[in-house]
């Protein structure tokens, strides 16, 4: 079987000549379980950890991988990656709260978001989070009034916005770069002055995230170079040593066979080396290097399981097949015009002869997750798993319909376990006074 | 106070000089429940169904109409849509789930959707739905086998795809429209004579929905004809006659001053005197005729409250106001570069002098809620209110960044009630194996 840069590391061919993962014959996971079903791949999973930890250790060893648990915030999947080593990033008081039930260290969490409740603020400082990410002034009175109140200092890294956007294969440098995020870069060393005022807030570097689903290296080399601009401002205006940088994460993967990221390695090594130069260019001292993938850890590990419910001529226009799942389970098709690659479960080495659209179930006619996929010939009852969907699918599902939210296995050498049950009718009514 | 389209009936001045909805202080019901809150306005709602009510009275005697519940499947919604009069339509088994708990008479649901699963057939049998409408042949043959083995007989509708595309000012008419649903009406004749051979179906009529938000009454009138010319040819064709007509929902509403929808009872009249011209013309019984309205029963019935937790100059590019909701708890700006309007609760009649942007605080730049908006100064603390959010917006949340969905609070008469209650950090994990 042809392995795509896009299937799951495990992917292999069933003795019932279905495709398999982590060892489980998809065919027999579907019986099991039902559909849709989020199916995530342990390999997959701890290979792309022990990829990023592997960089690190070659190209700068006081590094930290921290993985940001927006993609999927699962406890299962952050009990795996905290096992590997890997730090989390959280967005909210309720990814904090898995993260911790999940038993991360609190010390390796960072806590991030543009608009922080000091409720959230509070939660954050009484966990012990290793790191809290400033983003405004209005959040930086907050964080000292409120660590001020329960006695602690607060270890912060301050947001920047370098004037850098990547999305994909484009990136534009500018010096004003519209973001909700974060402070302009000409701003940062004067919102430091502000920052050392504060008795309770301890400065110990920088984060800054220029975009998603990124292809190349070049903009993460233009950031670093901007960053180490930065620090030498900062240690010369506000005597100011930046122990921490946070590059953030944005590292793209492959969604089909047109999509060709670099390797973990080699953007690890090309970040590492550009920041050491631009740093040795200046006789800077090193600081401790955190990145922050998501995307580029789960993504690859994820597969959705479908059921064709009909197949669908629409007169000689286009061809659907409809499955029993769509933009509940995965809105990013309509968010983003995503494209997403897909398999027939027991047709996997069959020619793909047929021009397809998938749909999905929703009563909503940009409920389309695949337009104009080549699969072999479909019918009702067949299996479709679309790959890819491990970052931003479960994390962005929603119940609309009232689809109950499907179910997620974990499989990995013949075993499969559920990490999240599947969501029932009488869950759906549950926080309704009847 | 000036009162706009897309500002609930109710909404008024309160002693306190705040907004006031359905007699209820915002700042008062954001104190008692948190924020952000859905709000929804129980005369708003009430006045929106006796508008569909009475002007089918006036105009078209037999006609029912159906709330499409995927706008908002909220029970406490649903009762006071059923005690109006009016039927509901639902597009799943959890729709119809719902629906039924709220009370409602199966004999007024209808049954939607492209992909219906067995399941789902089988649960709108059991329940003794009035009406199925047909999307496939494929839901033909699986509709025929359940309700012969139900002993039962499914009346239904049968999905035709007119031709006619419209969303807001925009419509095209096409021989060849692309579209998941329903059958393609030069189709639809052949696609009778299979029905007619199922014994366990029993054909009642023709289904076609156009598209949604639509503010203007030609592309209503245009399908009507064009289903006359349809129920004609099937008479004759088919030797079957067309008992109910059901026109699906579409009509918009307004979110800002710039649309300009017509009145419910405009749009009744035209379609309705479009009706019976075309029917009349060609000699033609009528039939019962339904509509299916939806954002324009909900949608200006709710507002979404929200507290500004910061706001943030972005060097002279762009004033931020973010609050403590965003894309999860309203994906349509996202999903749909949906515009909305807002107030900020304690300066409802000051100057709106200031050009924002409203951000939520999901880690996401496009998380955007309203783009370059007027509003008076705003400051931390303040109250935000989003006007037209009753439509779409609960019916699609989500729990990106783990974000707990919402609470839900009607209001009437100076009184409120909680509808739906907020989810906690406890219900984000409790279908998670820890």
């Amino acid at each position: 079987m042809h392995k795509n840069t896009y299937m799951p590391i495990s992917s292999s061919i069933s003795v019932e000549s279905n495709l398999e993962i982590g060892g489980c014959d998809l065919a027999k996971l579907a019986a099991q379980y039902g559909t849709p079903l989020y199916i995530i791949d342990e390999e997959t999973l701890r290979e792309n950890c022990r990829s990023y930890l592997q960089a690190f250790a070659e190209n700068y060893p006081s590094a930290l991988a921290v993985y940001a648990s927006k993609a999927m915030s699962v406890a299962g999947v952050l009990k795996i990656i905290c096992e590997e080593g890997l730090g989390l990033d959280v967005a909210s008081g309720g990814e904090l709260y898995i993260a911790l039930k999940s038993g991360a260290d609190p010390q390796k969490i960072i806590f991030h978001g543009n608009n922080k409740s000091p409720r959230e603020l509070a939660e954050a400082l009484e966990a012990g989070v290793g790191l809290i990410v400033l983003d405004n002034p209005q959040e930086l009175r907050n964080l000292e009034e409120l660590a001020g109140r329960a006695q602690k200092k607060a270890a912060v890294l301050v947001r920047v916005t370098p004037g850098i956007e990547a999305h994909t294969h484009d990136f534009v440098k500018t010096g004003g770069f519209d973001s909700k995020f974060g402070m302009h870069i000409e701003r940062v060393c004067d919102f430091l002055e502000e920052v050392k005022r504060c008795r309770n807030i301890d400065f110990r570097g920088l984060h800054a995230h220029i975009g998603s689903q990124i292809l190349e290296v070049n903009p993460f080399a233009f950031t670093v170079e901007k960053l180490a601009e930065l620090i030498e401002k900062i240690q010369k205006r506000n005597r100011l040593s930046v122990e921490i940088l946070n590059l953030g994460g944005g590292l793209g993967i492959s969604y089909t066979e047109r999509e060709t990221p670099p390797a973990v390695g080699d953007y690890v090594r090309a970040v590492c080396q550009e920041l050491k130069y631009n740093l040795g260019k200046r006789k800077l001292p090193q600081p401790a290097l955190i990145v922050e993938p998501g995307r580029s850890i789960v993504g690859r590990a994820g597969v959705t399981l479908y059921t064709v419910g009909a197949v669908k001529e629409n007169l000689n226009i286009r061809k659907y097949l409809f499955v029993d799942g769509g933009m509940s389970d995965n809105p990013r098709p309509m968010l983003y015009g995503a494209k997403y690659s897909a398999d027939i479960v027991s047709k996997i080495t069959a020619k793909k002869s047929e021009l397809v659209t998938v749909a999905g179930k929703f009563c909503e006619s940009s409920d389309i997750l695949l337009k104009d996929v080549h699969l072999p010939p479909a019918q009702a009852g067949d299996l479709l798993a679309v790959y890819g969907t491990g970052a931003y699918n479960y994390a962005m599902s929603s119940n609309y319909n009232q689809a109950p939210r499907p179910a997620m296995a974990l499989v990995g050498a013949g075993q499969s376990k559920i990490l999240v049950r599947r969501e029932t009718y009488e869950d759906l009514l549950k926080n309704q006074e009847l």
